[in-house]
């Protein structure tokens, strides 16, 4: 399991007084975004490879408000990898509130000049590093 | 069936060059908002009279990219209604493309004061109107 | 002058209850898109053409807040235009209140292949269907 | 000068490849933020006791691009307090590129209950932990 904690903003409130459930999607790629950091493979570096790992699919279960200011632990946790498919699950915890808040799940492929390609094959090195740094992570 | 058609804006697009995936949760929310216009009873004619209808949870399985421009039909069905909860589907199709591009659901509970109600008792006529409505949509 | 309307989605508010102040920027961006749509040269045909025009800089004056549902006229006016530097004027008028809201100004360079370039000599063009747009809206 | 930092995410990118211009705006209120916490009046004390500080005007200077994963230090300093209008001047140093890549300022009032206050008889606490602050900080 990998944490990314975040604050979140008031830009990110709605007029319900809460964060707007748009910006947890965002709040989701920022976590992926520190893991690979966390693994040693950037996304900027898998990005100037022509590597991309677009979300195929995402489900959210809300279960309590996000407050501005609250500061949240994402619990990102790797629930598949085979070179060709990604799966992530999400735990919000609001730590400010002492709660879980979220649940959510991503599923993402691996394209190269906008074609599928299995890491396995085409990218060894990178996926040697998602199988450690996974490993690792879970 | 209802239809929010929306162009995607530039703002929109992310570094891949097409629409970033946590948009469609906002054009999700405009379809329901144009809905809501459509069967008479306004989202803020809601909120000024102190009903939330928050998203519980909400799932999206994303086909096909977007570009800018690109011109998106999003079609709107209540698949539940019962007073307590409210549940749409969506199919996204990009007619700049002649294509279903995303497939998405979302659930919905309504709050008054910040508590759970039922709109059969708490709102009869909000009730009727989305009965009325979402039988006329379906 | 081009007049883009708009009406102002729930996402866009915060928890002041009104339109989040970034907002007005991409809405300004949204006009402009427009207004080059009714010009006949699409800034997505710029985009393909490999021209970009940039913000270099831009200022905003907020008078009265926008609501959510609120309907918003922006009236955008070419200030000036030469083949290297364009600016913009926008009045935003909220129709829902019958009241000039906002005003807005942005100044743009063009860009070839990341450098700046000259409309006038490097794409006649689209110099051409500027000078005789922004003729016909001025 | 208070200095708030900050890594740009993906999902603030456009298809230009760059930080979109309208996120800039979302990190001058996140410094705004982080420098009341610093001072020790957070902006959800303020909040709570019914005080907003809305943008009244800002203007931006975009000098060089931001590129995702660019770590950016903004510089903030208070240009005028006098318990009616704070000013802010901002600057933006991209420490991934070792360069100023934007100026901003930004111009606030208070309101209480929607009108407009003078802090140093409205709140002298807030008063006074202002002007210490913004003193601490020139």
């Amino acid at each position: 399991m990998f944490t990314y904690t975040r604050r979140a903003h008031y830009h990110e409130t709605d007029k319900m007084g809460i964060v707007h459930h748009s910006n947890y999607i965002k709040w989701m790629e920022e976590a992926r975004t520190a893991l690979m950091d966390h693994i040693g493979f950037t996304l900027r570096r898998m990005d100037e490879l022509g590597v991309a790992s677009p979300v195929v699919s995402l489900s959210v279960d809300y279960k309590r408000p996000v407050e501005f200011s609250d500061v949240v632990e994402l619990r990102l946790s790797v629930k598949k990898y085979n070179g060709v498919v990604l799966e992530f699950d999400y735990e919000f915890f609001n730590s400010s509130k002492n709660e879980v808040c979220t649940k959510a799940s991503s599923k993402h492929c691996f394209l190269m000049d906008g074609r599928p390609v299995n890491l396995r094959q085409a990218m060894p090195e990178l996926h040697a590093c998602f199988i450690e740094g996974t490993k690792e992570e879970s």
